[in-house]
């Protein structure tokens, strides 16, 4: 397999947890985000959406695409250890608590949201600053107002294994400190990114740790 | 079960197909978006996140959050007919489909963020309006890009039948029809539209046949 992915690419980072928690191996294709190669007529053809991550499975067939669609099938077809709950119910909470982050607060923050806040509306770096800051503590709270109030929280969102769930909110809080975003007010969040980043699996997937990743890394 | 939405919420337009389609039958509690009643604390109590669509089951647990995990949660309690494709591969894809519109077209014109463009950054409505319409067909584009090129895109998105990618486009669509986003250029997602609008699961569940819509909507 082929994860086209960047270093600090947080839906990236999704996806690179759930291949170390399966113990699977993968090429990568670092494209630089910060640099437009998304925007290539190469990638493009890869991922018509232009957006990270995609997963080349080496069948001939279309790449796969959009994080949480990754790690569904990357669950399907390796299900050790699980990443999603056995009963219903709890598999809907751990995808809800995922699309917080995924569908609700990443969007927000994204290069081509930052790309076109500066060229098109013209902000300046400091409220384009309060912005992902912002976005990136709403979509925190949220998980917090789940996470602090539902009995099925664990040592982890769901329980006291990884879910998909944790994935996500690890990826946020990741992004939290990119984004110099007030994580004071998320106690229970903190709490299970502190039992996340004590995983190798984890750690292993930190952008910072990735080959592509500069030394002295800027925003 | 009860369901909490709103006439013109597109992720409350996903759920209501996918009910339609499963035959289910839920009372509907309306959240008018448009007066912040998602910030109140009676609907906080029910979704901390205070979004829509939340479907309370009746079991005094936690209501179910999010349209994706909620559709998936429906298709996996009541499995016919079918929603998702029965190969992981397929239901990769039409996951991925899904996401391109609840993960990054429609998080970036929801009224939160309409309110923080309003309030907060001073934006013009012309210049909203520019921003609602840019990014819905951003996402348009993307479907199109990948229902345009791959071979198991048929009547509709994924194959000849319905599926939950065809409830994300047709939200994503009519979203469109809002904001006066571009649709001249997505020659495939618009066929797989008129497919959907065709079967009356799709027809009930547009925003102007819901009891709370207005006799003359507004944006």
């Amino acid at each position: 397999m082929k994860l086209y992915g960047f270093w600090r690419s947080l839906a990236t980072i999704r996806v690179r947890v759930a291949l170390n928690l399966k113990g699977i191996k993968v090429e990568d294709a670092p494209i630089n985000l910060l640099k437009g190669e998304q925007r290539s007529a190469e990638f493009l053809a890869v991922n018509p959406q232009g957006a990270l991550p995609a997963l080349v499975l080496g069948d001939g067939k279309p790449a796969l695409f959009q994080s949480i669609a990754i790690i569904e099938y990357l669950d399907e077809i390796q299900p050790e250890p699980p990443l999603m709950p056995r009963d219903a119910r709890g598999r809907a909470r751990v995808r809800g608590l995922s699309l917080i982050a995924a569908a609700d607060g990443h969007p927000l923050v994204v290069p081509r949201v930052r790309h076109y806040m500066e060229h098109e509306l013209h902000l300046d770096e400091a409220t384009r600053n309060r912005w992902l800051a912002h976005w990136t503590a709403a979509a925190l709270k949220s998980f917090e107002g789940h996470l602090a109030r539902d009995q099925d929280t664990g040592r982890f969102c769901h329980g006291n294994s990884v879910t998909m769930a944790d994935l996500c909110l690890a990826s946020q809080v990741i992004g939290a400190k990119f984004f110099n975003a007030d994580t004071s007010e998320v106690p229970t969040v903190m709490r299970i990114f502190g039992e996340c980043m004590k995983l190798d699996a984890f750690d292993r997937a930190h952008p910072l740790k990735q080959a592509d990743a500069p030394a002295q890394p800027g925003h």
